[in-house]
């Protein structure tokens, strides 16, 4: 009986050594990516507060600055009059109600945490970004690490998205418009997070859909490179793609910025 | 024709100032009120992000916490090791995988992020307080100030608020079950915001709905005078709800505690 037991305590304390191991970078990039879209989300949820709030006070400089990042900036950088003594973007005149301190302070406090979350994204962008490079390098240098980290989301992990076709990575973000093609005949997409890559903003736009199509095929071939730990072909893929669509690609900088919009 | 512009360039201006001038402070509540619950609503998708991050780390403690800003509070206050030394929650074994610092850094920030967040909150409600008891002194009182500010965002302002009915201010906040009500012949609503007063809470269960009734009453009448700029009548209203109901309320600090989970 006690062997027995000692056996029982020796076999979990294996298993929550496996469980231990099991852990690898996938799991990091996956939440660090779903946290990037949500801080995204909810920058933009509460600039559009800050606008709405705002907007008693200076009407003019929340419609005249479209822009949410700058508009923020701006809120934090100086009051109405200075703002207007500046002449920013032609605002020379107001109707906004001038605010005792106590009714302002809120307000520049928001605008203060918008800054924060924003930086913080920006931080995480370049974590996913390192991330990415060394555990994927030529996905990330093929797709962008954003666009790559999303498409690995997606997937949910690098072993499922290697082991995926190249239509279905095409397709990837898609998931709506493809039931929806299914479902009522509707046309299917041609991309999804691909299209966020300026590789597919570059193309013509009626040339989209085949360029969608010839990156998800790069890709296809940078993944399974990655899982099996190949060597690093990606300036090869990115070479044979401008290639054939005459497009040249901005190399400057860090992979996310190859990812265009991502 | 110089006169007509000159005399449109002046009608302008007049409009302005009364552009200016009509701002009161109803637009303040409703945008304050309207940043709290936005605010909550992000902590939470924000801590559920970093519950699930920070599993991979450290399953146990996520497991054992159930409160989230005590999580939070922890998982900021030592690594791992500290917490298991401490023997916090009775966690003593664990099988979350060792992380490098680069990986662990952004879960910390992540969590640092959300104390930001909620200090925010904070700051936010004490600021609806103070405003809400110069504003609506009676309102503030009988409904605790962030019920009250949640009653006059619905309402739109307090002079609507004034205008409505209490069978109307007893159901704000049910807007659902009430429709669902009105459509389906599903059972009628009892109380929407007011469920969340500390009276109603207090009251025995079956005694809600005359409880939230009768709060119902009493606000009402808190905000027409508080429209019409009566005197504090509040002391008197929140006696006679003890007297009828039986209930003692707790005075103790701040009208926003009044409001219990409010």
């Amino acid at each position: 009986m006690s062997t027995l037991s000692e056996l029982r305590r020796q076999n979990l304390k294996l298993a929550k050594k496996l469980v231990k191991e099991s852990v690898n970078q996938d799991l990091f990039i996956v939440n660090a990516i779903s946290n990037v879209e949500e801080l995204a989300k909810i920058a933009n949820t509460l600039t559009k507060r800050l606008r709405e709030w705002y907007a008693i006070y200076f009407p003019e400089l929340e419609k005249k600055v479209q822009d949410n990042e700058a508009f923020v900036k701006l809120v934090l950088k100086a009051d109405k009059k200075g703002l207007l003594a500046e002449g920013k973007d032609n605002v020379k005149d107001e109707m906004g109600a001038d605010l005792e301190k106590q009714d302002l302070e809120p307000i520049l406090s928001l605008a203060s945490i918008i800054t924060d979350l924003l930086r913080e994204k920006q931080l995480l962008e370049d974590y996913l970004d390192k991330t990415m490079k060394a555990h994927a390098p030529n996905l990330s240098a093929v797709a962008g690490s954003l666009i790559g980290a999303k498409l690995l989301k997606e997937a949910g992990s690098l072993k499922r998205l290697a082991m995926m076709r190249s239509s279905t990575i095409q397709l990837l973000g898609a998931e709506k418009a493809l039931f929806r093609h299914i479902r009522t005949g509707a046309r299917p997409p041609k991309y999804g997070y691909l299209l966020q890559h300026q590789f597919v903003q570059k193309a013509k736009k009626d040339e989209r859909g085949k360029a969608a199509r010839a990156l998800a095929d790069k890709i296809f071939l940078a993944v399974r490179v990655d899982y099996f730990k190949g060597s690093y072909i990606a300036d090869k893929l990115i070479a044979e793609l401008e290639e054939r669509f005459k497009i040249s690609l901005d190399k400057a900088g860090d992979a996310s910025s190859r990812g265009g919009r991502g």
